[in-house]
């Protein structure tokens, strides 16, 4: 009894074509070759279709979608403090819930199995993402000078968050503690979200080194970098999830190396607001794990993997003026395996014991055409369109590009009329 | 008596909802607003979709969509020269004809309706953009050192391709001269070729200044760079549109102007092959008509005009940190009213007068959703898989996202067998 994946191609590991059988959310055989007969429940047909076990999104802020195409080009701060905040004050738990739901159409359309996310009304986030099958990190982000009242608040929120939602769907989900960033959280808010992280036994979900203008101020006013600032008030202990990482020195490389801290690297949203390239040749040399992340749709637009790992090769291969600066299967891996390591989720390879997360992707395109090497199809020539089936936890999320966990149409029309009553 | 595009939002020009009416391959009417009754021949709904007039890819090698995926990892010389010359050698007509084929299916899926080759068995280039009704400048690329038998006959044929393709397909396509490069080419057949050129009355079209290695030996050579060199040789008397010119100095990019050049910049080539980041805004400061083109799919290996100017906006707001180095609608422009204009093409906006080239655009996809300007939505968030139409010259060649130029089908199947053959 379970589902019999007939007939797919992995764009790693086996040669050829492969039929993986799964139940219980976990791939229970696979069987060799391209004719397997089925006695199972449940047949899906891969039809020759490249297969992965999804991309891990490993830093985003879903419901941020709202957000795409308003003001696009103008600098982090401003962008944050003219635009972005504004409208964010005013955004209630319920709008929360269908901007994440929208998110979530657009990740699961292009093949994310799995994504970290951090915002506010995450009771919201945690009911959409529940629904929708997906696995994730989820987190509050604290905003938070001192421990005053305010900042005992958000630290109250984020334990809370964390007792509600870790483990959850399932055990798909997972939560995080999230201090936004060294320049948003004062050091005792910093210190009592790291011993809060290792409390609950949940990983630091932050923001580092995105900007030169943040970093310079930070050297200018403190003597130090902000990564040897969290290394030195005891910030790394936990295991941690630093986005960005544009701006770090030599001596920044080692303490990530050092602490095992994972770097997630979001080259579009880094190039849109003008941030920067990170160096993550470097951090790769080190010894770092990089993974991928799109940030919030505002600053990217989109949520798509595919043009974020194409957006990695791209940027390191043109700045280092060397065409084996990055392969196209690192910037896979990176959006894939190292995604899921840097997140503590399961493994995803298609075979025995591996959860049942499975991407299939078309291989009829014109412009997949011809077909030399598979991973090559993905890492350089695939858009998100040629996705048709996802399957998370043996659950299928969407088949033959139909989303099955989320109404579209419902979702897209909550969204608008959210903005026509923010317009109003 | 024509056809009346109902319903469409043009994403420049006026703000709303308008209907064009067209025939004989110009627009010839313009209506406001989205209720326009039709006594015409045809009528095209355009549902709301964004609307414009086509990208131009500005410099490509349209057949080799062949080598999509081989030897992804490697430097341009090597490229050239251990993996796709060995095979190009081998190359009949017939191959490239097809070879051709796919990658205009590619590029009218991808919303083009307006480009440049440079390649040979340039009669096969030819037929195939007939028949698919695109526009293109086409061209016969001349490799050879010096006005011996071999350059004599090289510059024989790309006159003779000139002479039988100029104005062809109803004036959609035309000619240009192409000695490949200053380092592929000798000094008499660059002066002949230009001379041919200026007697024909057609642009030059060549690469220049792609790699740094290029330029770094040139100069050592020569004591002069490889624009300064075509300069002083009066190779640059006829207009020329130059691919590449990532390695330009101030002195480079004040020449390239003052001889109005029209420069293709290839972001995504330049970085697959490790080249480097181009200096655009410094060219556009200076006045040059910057254009965008793929390169050929080989090292992309996409002909998709939306990743292209992504890549460009990406590349330079990173590389210059600066969010305002490039925005979205400058990309966009580069895409289309600068590649036409670099082309020697008719202008292409959706006003009375102007050519019949329309391309359509859907905006249901969660992606795209919600849409605060019709302009950030393509320069940001669409697929190609959400250009639903093509029209050129009138001439529906994608209706629906189905093509009605190219048997598809069998033209996948033709340089499949093409790979067979030359695997065995």
């Amino acid at each position: 009894m379970g589902t019999l994946l007939r007939n797919i191609r992995p764009i790693v590991g086996s040669v050829g074509t492969i039929s993986p059988r799964f139940a219980d959310g976990i791939i229970i055989d696979v069987v060799d070759g391209t004719t397997a007969e089925t006695r199972e429940d449940e047949l899906i047909e891969g039809h020759d279709r490249l297969a992965f076990s999804g991309f891990t999104n490993a830093h985003t802020h879903l419901a941020m979608v709202l957000f795409r195409g308003l003001a696009d080009d103008v600098a982090l701060r401003a962008w944050l403090e003219d635009h972005v905040w504004p409208i964010e004050r005013t955004l209630r738990q319920e709008d929360v819930y269908w901007c994440t739901l929208l998110a979530l159409a657009e990740a699961i359309r292009g093949g994310t199995t799995c994504l970290a996310d951090m915002y506010f009304h995450t009771d919201a986030v945690g009911r959409a993402i529940e629904e929708s099958g997906l696995r994730a990190l989820i987190s509050y982000g604290i905003v938070a000078d001192s421990l005053d009242a305010v900042g005992r608040a958000e630290l109250t929120t984020a334990r809370r968050i964390v007792e509600r939602w870790n483990g959850a769907g399932d055990g798909r989900i997972r939560a995080a503690v999230s201090p936004h960033a060294v320049y948003t959280c004062g050091e005792d808010v910093w210190r009592e979200a790291a011993a809060l992280a290792c409390d609950l036994d949940v990983p630091i979900h932050t923001h580092l080194a995105e900007t030169r203008g943040e970093v310079d101020e930070w050297r200018g006013r403190t003597g130090e970098s902000p990564v040897a600032y969290l290394d030195r008030i005891g910030a790394l202990e936990a295991p941690t999830v630093a986005a960005h990482c544009v701006h770090v020195d030599r001596a920044d490389v080692a303490i990530l190396a050092q602490r095992g801290v994972n770097v997630v690297h979001c080259p579009k949203s880094n190039a849109k607001l003008g941030s920067g390239i990170a160096p993550i040749v470097a951090m790769r040399e080190a010894g770092v794990t990089v993974a991928l992340g799109t940030d919030g749709a505002a600053s990217n637009n989109r949520l798509d993997m595919i043009e974020e790992l194409r957006a990695a090769w791209m940027m390191q291969r043109a700045h280092a003026e060397d065409p084996r600066a990055l392969s196209g299967r690192e910037a896979v891996s990176m959006a894939t395996d190292a995604g899921r390591s840097a997140l503590g989720m399961p493994e995803g390879d298609l075979t025995i014991g591996a959860p049942a997360d499975i991407v299939l992707v078309e291989t009829t395109g014109s412009h997949m055409r011809p077909q030399h090497d598979p991973m090559s199809a993905l890492a350089y020539a695939a858009n998100t369109g040629d996705v048709t089936d996802v399957v998370v936890a043996g659950r299928t999320l969407m088949k033959d590009r139909e989303l099955l966990t989320i109404d579209e149409e419902r979702v897209q029309s909550e969204v608008e009329r959210l903005l026509r009553r923010h317009r109003a």
